[in-house]
């Protein structure tokens, strides 16, 4: 399944739903739950299946996607979990480098991803994201992946010129972490080490990796990010980038207002923004 | 006014108030408010005021300690803010050091900070927290302060054997950000620069400093904070710890079960707690 949240734009109500080849099926009108997090907490993704077969609600044209989930308490986020993209950085610390976006940093497909006025050097980073279902504390890397509600692009735009020591002020500009278009739900995804990832910046391919280069599993990161702090439904966990970036290459390559930036995962889909 | 967050021993309810010689007042029965975070939100602290003249409602032994904030949205933490914190670690970057805090991080004044069973290397850290009481989005340095509803004692204790290259792994273990006792309110505190900070560790002072050292004042940090990211009413920034911390010493000094770790600082109070 791919499932998605959603504002119906003749009405401006927030809902979510599935998605299939004609548009949207609004389970928010049919289901029992506030959002998609309320879902996930109450175990709910189960209930959606059945609904798969109905016809769409709404054409794609008819709606505004919202970030898959809108509002995650902890959105964590690993820096240099590709090899490619470690020798560009030379980055040698092999424990996992993480950082933490706020909520409102997110926006979602369609929408238009702020580059900040003050800012010379906005860089993309095409990223899997990883959705979690079930509340997990301190959980192996064997049973890591039972903890997944699914997997979804995200575009981690970057400052590069706030960047500085770390991250969080590079990381945390509002409208500048697209997450969607929708997650492919766990089932569909028994391997995410197994998912082809690319990036395009008007129209020409900048990143290309396999997820099977990443340095951390989807399994150790969670078995690590675990170990520490516990995670909930709706938590997100953003698994880094590969190489290719805008700062590393020659002549460096950044977004300016007018850009059009793509992720596009296997499996999953391809999302997509305007930079503003 | 000394404001804090209390659960009724008696009942559990949990309310806040204000802190007098006695015990604490109860303003959450007599104002129309969910918890200090909702009245700072809505603009609630001259509301406080009026209540001050009134008997305690509670001796200090029938009720117990909440974070002052008990989930704020964002707990943004400097690091390296002390000169001789820098030279202790060898930081030479003078971009403010930005990791951030879960709010499940966060334990209360006299409630026990918990080290992690795995850990050997579990460090106190004393520090100034700045509560915001103003929605605040780029605001100026010279405007910072008044965006501020008060300051109070922080114990940012951190595991440093899971600092590794970023502190977010480091410090964000369930129960390892002591909070308050109580926010001291702006208009007692004019100048967060011309306050004595302290810490002690089973009675023997561990860190003093004045935060006159901070490398990047409080309105400094505002204003760079707010540069990139929106803050809210209850959002906590914590501003940094001096020199003199475990890791630095020789030999090196750190936490374990049984012990009593306190941080005072001068126009706030003592924040203790015994780690487990």
């Amino acid at each position: 399944m791919q499932v998605c949240s959603f504002i119906i734009n003749s009405s401006g109500h927030e809902t979510f739903g599935l998605v299939c080849e004609q548009g949207v099926i609004d389970a928010g009108k049919l289901l029992d739950y506030r959002d998609l997090k309320d879902l996930l907490e109450n175990d709910g993704l189960a209930a959606l299946q059945p609904l798969s077969t109905r016809p769409a609600d709404y054409a794609f044209h008819e709606i505004s996607f919202l970030p898959v989930i809108k509002t995650p308490n902890k959105i964590l986020c690993v820096g240099m979990n590709y090899s490619e993209k470690r020798i560009e950085f030379g980055e040698t610390n092999p424990a996992p480098t993480l950082f933490i976006r706020f909520a409102d940093s997110l926006t979602a497909h369609l929408q238009p991803i702020q580059k900040p006025v003050s800012s010379e050097q906005f860089d993309y980073e095409g990223e899997l994201a990883v959705v979690i279902g079930k509340p997990a504390h301190q959980v192996t890397e064997d049973e890591a992946l039972h903890y997944v509600a699914g997997y979804s692009c995200f575009m981690d735009a970057t400052v590069r010129d706030m960047q500085f020591t770390w991250f969080t002020a590079g990381k945390n500009w509002p409208a500048t972490g697209g997450f969607g278009p929708w997650m492919t739900t766990h089932d569909e995804i028994p391997d995410p080490q197994q998912l082809e990832l690319k990036t395009f910046l008007n129209g020409v391919q900048v990143q290309k990796d396999s997820t099977q280069n990443m340095i951390h599993s989807v399994a150790a990161i969670i078995a690590y990010v675990t170990h520490f702090t516990p995670l909930s439904p709706g938590d997100v966990i953003i698994t880094g980038s590969p190489g290719g970036v805008g700062k590393s290459r020659t002549p460096q390559l950044f977004m300016f207002p007018g850009d059009d930036v793509a992720v596009e995962i296997s499996q999953i889909g391809r999302l997509s923004h305007i930079i503003r």
